[in-house]
């Protein structure tokens, strides 16, 4: 089983240094702490183990400790900065493990990018030697990136001319989206192995800062320290430790705080049941501290982020993800009104874009996913966004025979209108509801009612609202149905029809960049007995098809 | 060799009809009138021939019946109107074949969309019975559908569920961001193989009118006859006969009027020599409409657009294209300002769009391209498009030591500022310098000046500009190289780098959804020999992997 929960005192490639404001993550990676045998994780080469704990440091700067308003990434290897994915692991994956890996380090990328943007926790590259391949794609998310200039230190995007494949996380996209960099300088690049170095480097935009070696430490403290005094960031705040989760995972359920998800093999579906809050919600910021990871809009992100990324990477045969909740609507509700109230307090905006970090890994799930909105459900603001991630849902409405609960509704709140927007930069109404001002505005007037499924479809909230009568075939079908599908299929079409509307770097990223590698990550040119990854560093040349396509 | 060249006298599907203002396109596909042997195209269902005749016929459209306003495209086949691309067509088709396939289907439903956006030729699709698959997305790219409400009559999109692929041309990406059916819609509408007929379908968006079959002539009379009216096209306008190319095509050359390319076998390269004009720009419009096809802007967008398409379908092995030009940069400049001169007249539009389709396509082929710069060159306006839409460019910085040329130059025109933009809606030099507001306007203030190679490479023209000592070894190394690296890494790297900025649908359909339909075509599950697209109508069910990645 792959666990993506970890914790500094157990990181084995990472070091964690808080000095003041000013935080540093020590790159040295454990040649044999990699997941799988079979490869050393050389040169402070990485595979999935690596960036586990890197999302797990970001996570805890945030949260752990708020006073931080830099944080330097720095190697503790003489001469490299880091050598990107290991390769001999890429050579030995399966083609959806090769997938899975890059679609988590590309989301903890963005997630660099989410701390800088969001909580002004600037990222500063500390570049001696080289930073090659993903190595640099780490350093192209910071914010600043600073290069030894002497006569060798490189950065270098060399995938495409040593392996055959794409700098899978991000790297093309940031290169010309993010820093500018002039698409032809981009295309000469790509293509040469040792890279770019020195004042080229800095004229065309790939990094930003040259200096010598002997100035390097110097320099590095200095814009920490610059960009930490301008962060803006609290000043003796109290930080909120991230215990570890209270799960229990079994052959058939997992079980977290807010989250119970049951494990349905014969139906190829994960069964999610999603709980609001049982407990009301504290009465102001100074509960919401005291309360800590027992928050229940931050337990629900935590619970629910480890079920996502616990089924993607270890669950692959569950392609239907169907999503139920339960739990009290106006109780859910209040959570949302303590949140938006308070919406400036550091932790309060962490515990948001914390949520929000969390919905948009649904909306990169390559998984089928139904809402079931049921009586007793619990479909209210933030959890509402569940449903809005959701590819389609079935809302009953009325009651079931045999149930005296009340009809099922679902209940919007001012979180559904701002907070917690997809990677398009759109909240999932405004996405679904594309341009449509008026559906909008609709939808504004009735924020905060209780509305019964009729309601719910005219709004636009919901796909079908079958009655007790129908319910229990239509869902039996709706799953029975997807699971006769392919799923690749599946992933392209889910993939297509999420992101309407415009597109960001983000969405840019995960729908065409990684479309394009997993594509070619089924190359023969790439993946074959003979191609490329696999002959790497056999001292033989791939014979490569080629055609063009 | 598949040949894009046409007439209405040559099509076996489609029948062309003018009517005053209104044109009718009827589909009625000869079913032993495909390229290859081994399938028949029944029910209206297409290959790559039947859309050569459709790109003819609405490039005729425009430039011989300039006084149309609305093409109502209908089937002659009781109760189908198109049942999409043939799956035994695609179950035996290579790889190679399916992409570059889509591709030009693709690049021909943006015509049809490029028809009515900028020349107001409105297009109207009249479904009686099915319209299933690429049928119901070629409707998709027309302005309005009308279905008959008979309670069979459907549009459908049934790739998933039937045949383990996405819908290949647009459909999804036109259904979410074109039609703004809603997503939780489309996700259903997209697994239901029979479609959706009747009210569902117009309440859904997924039509603009239901008609009982009684009045289905009519209507679809009276709305081609309301677009025509509002369509604001010349009255009485003389058309312009697309006589046919004059080009011969040998073992290792292309000749046209204006544009030769060399067959470079050996080092897997296609060498294009574009010539500017010979005579001097007309004097007045009068001058254009009387030169007609002759007219150079008009026969070197016929000419390339030919070229491109030969080359992309008949030599796939030939990876890079090196893109050179030659005549008089002051003289092509001349036509250059013609074009903006009468910008307002039909055939000047037409003439403006068509040059653009063309280099579009450039920005979407799977080849490198390499823009040589040198003495005797003519990279001016127009022609300058496509150096910027070159992967990369090499300009002689002096002249060759055996040449009493002058040195080469670059200059810009109006044309690079507007008329011929990218698919992303920017001009290639806004994509290039992207937010770059301070190079833009540099560039602005040396329009109209020979720019030589050190100018050039410092307004960001040019990447590198060897002198006449490096010249050959640079060329021939880049050439090299670029042999020798992936294929497949190089298509997708290209993709990334060459569309920096904005999106819209249509690099949405070519960067996305294009990547993800390649990736599907990869995949066992559609063409393995016991995958979908191979099994389909032996009665056999696939047994898909069910790993989702």
């Amino acid at each position: 089983m792959i666990d993506f929960a970890t914790h500094p005192d157990r990181y084995r490639h990472w070091t964690l240094r808080i000095d003041g404001p000013v935080a540093e993550l020590i790159l040295d990676v454990d040649e044999d702490g990699g997941l799988k045998s079979g490869y050393a994780l050389k040169l402070n080469s990485y595979d999935l183990s690596v960036d586990i704990e890197l999302h797990d440091a970001v996570q805890r700067i945030r949260f752990e400790h708020p006073n931080v308003g830099s944080v330097m990434v720095t190697s503790a290897i003489d001469r490299v900065f880091c050598a990107g994915a290991n390769i001999a692991m890429l050579g030995q994956s399966s083609h959806a493990e090769k997938v899975n890996f890059c679609k988590f380090t590309n989301e903890t990328r963005f997630g660099v990018e989410d701390a800088s943007e969001c909580s002004g926790q600037r990222y500063i590259s500390v570049i001696d030697g080289m930073a090659a391949g993903g190595g640099y794609e780490l350093a192209l998310a910071t914010d600043y990136i600073i290069l030894v200039d002497d006569g060798s230190s490189a950065v270098s995007l060399p995938e495409v001319p040593l392996l055959a494949v794409l700098p899978g996380t991000g790297g093309l996209t940031r290169v010309v989206d993010k820093r500018r960099v002039r698409r032809d300088r981009a295309d000469f690049f790509c293509t040469v192995t040792e890279g770019i170095r020195g004042k080229r480097a800095l004229d065309w935009k790939l990094i930003d800062e040259l200096v010598p070696r002997s100035k390097l430490q110097e320099t590095a403290t200095a814009r920490a320290r610059e960009f930490a005094a301008k962060a803006g960031r609290p000043v003796n705040a109290k930080g909120i430790v991230l215990e570890p989760l209270n799960r229990k995972m079994g052959e058939s359920e997992l079980c977290y705080d807010t989250v119970t998800v049951a494990l349905d093999r014969e139906n190829g579906a994960a069964l999610f049941t999603i709980r609001g809050p049982v407990t009301d919600a504290p009465s102001g910021l100074a509960g919401i501290h005291e309360s800590g990871v027992s928050f229940w809009p931050l337990a629900l992100a935590r619970d629910l982020d480890d079920a996502i990324l616990h089924l993607r990477a270890n669950e692959a045969e569950l392609g239907t993800w169907l999503l139920r909740t339960e739990g009290d609507s106006a109780k859910t509700a209040k959570y949302d009104a303590l949140l938006e109230a308070h919406a400036d307090d550091w932790l309060v905006r962490e515990i948001t874009l914390f949520l929000k970090r969390t919905f948009k890994r649904l909306d990169v799930s390559s998984r089928s996913m139904i809402a079931l909105i049921e009586p007793g459900s619990c479909f209210s603001g933030t959890l509402l966004e569940v449903a809005m991630a959701a590819d389609r849902s079935y809302m009953l409405d009325g009651t079931h025979e045999d149930s005296n609960l009340p009809p099922a509704t679902v209940r919007m709140t001012g979180m559904n209108f701002g907070p917690l927007p997809m990677g398009n930069g759109l909240t999932r109404l405004e996405t679904r509801l594309l341009d449509d001002g008026d559906a909008i505005e609709a939808l504004r007037d009735a924020i905060g009612k209780d509305l019964e499924a009729e309601q719910a479809e005219e709004l636009g909230l919901v796909t079908f609202i079958p009655d007790d009568i129908d319910w229990d075939d239509e869902v039996r079908l709706a799953v029975e149905e997807r699971r006769s599908f392919s799923p690749d299929a599946l992933t392209g079409m889910e993939a297509s029809l999420r992101f309407a509307g415009p597109e960001t770097l983000e969405t840019k990223i995960f729908g065409r960049l990684t479309a394009w590698q997993n594509w070619i990550f089924q190359r023969p040119n790439a993946v074959g007995e003979e191609g490329a990854l696999k002959l790497f560093g056999t001292g033989k040349q791939t014979a490569f098809d080629r055609k063009r396509v």
